[in-house]
């Protein structure tokens, strides 16, 4: 028996989320039934967090106990074979008896696509939100600069763990423009419940000129909130994971962040 | 009532192709009910081309008669509060009572998206062909230099008229990296049945060294036959299709390339 850490993709469009509730279609569901396939007998995986339904993911991390006699390689394989077209494994490979992707996480990385366009675009909706007409991104760029440090993201979303702290560390967050779409790109040590969707739909509400700069600055300061609402989940999308040696590493390395 | 130039976007995946056939779910099909929910009384549209099932759009071109006394804004928002999600009008406007999107083309431009990675990959196998390993992708850049300029297409497609010309203009061809992906472009003034995913399939065979550029280049000489097969349908988009002012000017024109 060995423990196992896989890198997970899905397109959240028909899963109700990643985390398994009851008979609906979700991926750690999917993920559990294509273990059992390759002999697992556990109760449940372990994985980085839970993603909303109809977030999709390019990196979620997955980790298991498992015999497997054969390759890593050949574990990717079998667990494709089993798993949904709308849900894969990347990569597997052999991790620590204690590795956990949530708590040992020292990274996490999300991006968020619009696309500016008058009308539905069917090629594009599925993984960006169509906003018209076009936002000022220059004002969108300044408050993503806001983010970057140590913050108070209390008016961004609720911590998973019932009272836990909303203070939470940005290492990177911009947007970047091509053509008629714009990518926001954040890299945080982890993130509040909604957190993400919450931050782009504020950030388009200053593109829009209904919120100033000021306001959001003195709502990372102070927890003052701002109007509600949440960027639709299908623009989301988390793209990678990331963890360094070892668990004692990642906690010193959230001592020195938080 | 008045002739309309419609530009519209699918995603062809749930779709039984373009044209209209039976009772199955096509494209032509679902926007002549769109038409009809706002008094078109016609019994066909014109369009530039049928795809094939699966073949996705970006730019395809629809012609109609319609009595419309809205604007041409709201013709477009009539039409896609009508269509299904996966199908959409990006445009409409005014066009000579004798435009027709097929005989008035000069350009038609498609693209083919292949991703390079070993394991399935849910978030963008909707839009690509998945290959591992790599190719070489210098070999396939020149063979797309060879498709430019007017030549004997017959090993790569069937006419649409039968016993029509198999010769067909290419303006220009070319592949283009980006990360893990490669993105073949081409503009021809049209194009036969199956051609592009032909063209597609043969250049994967070049760029596995398992086809010479010499077996190529005399096949586009002499009609020489190649390998059979095609590239899958789902990488392939139909981008955009251009005309000029008139019929006349059209036709002219392809007088002097062919």
């Amino acid at each position: 028996m060995a423990r196992y850490k896989v890198i997970l993709s899905y397109d959240g469009t028909h899963f109700q989320g990643f985390q398994r509730q009851g008979s609906v279609r979700t991926v750690q569901a999917e993920v559990e039934t294509a273990l059992r396939g390759v002999g697992w007998q556990g109760k449940t995986v372990l994985s980085s967090g839970r993603t909303d339904t109809g977030v999709h993911a390019a990196g979620q991390v997955v980790a298991f106990d498992l015999d497997w006699v054969h390759s890593e390689e050949d574990l990717v394989r079998a667990l494709n074979a089993n798993l949904p077209p709308d849900a894969a494994v990347r990569e597997a490979s052999r991790a620590a008896d204690d590795f956990h992707p949530r708590y040992d996480a020292v990274e996490r990385r999300y991006e968020y696509r619009l696309i500016f366009t008058p009308h539905r675009d069917p090629l594009r909706e599925r993984y960006a939100w169509r906003i018209w007409p076009t936002l000022e991104v220059d004002r969108m760029k300044v408050t993503a600069g806001l983010l970057q440090g140590s913050h108070e993201f209390a008016a961004f979303g609720k911590s998973p763990v019932p009272g836990g702290s909303t203070i939470r560390y940005i290492y990177a967050a911009d947007w970047a423009a091509e053509g008629d779409e714009l990518r926001f790109t954040i890299r945080g040590n982890a993130f509040l419940y909604h957190m993400v969707r919450r931050l782009v739909f504020v950030q388009v509400q200053v593109g829009q000129n209904r919120l100033s700069l000021d306001e959001v600055e003195s709502s990372l300061r102070s927890a003052r909130p701002l109007p509600p609402g949440l960027a639709p989940a299908q623009g989301l999308t988390l793209m990678e994971v990331r963890y360094v040696g070892n668990r004692q590493e990642a906690v010193r390395l959230m001592k020195t962040l938080l």
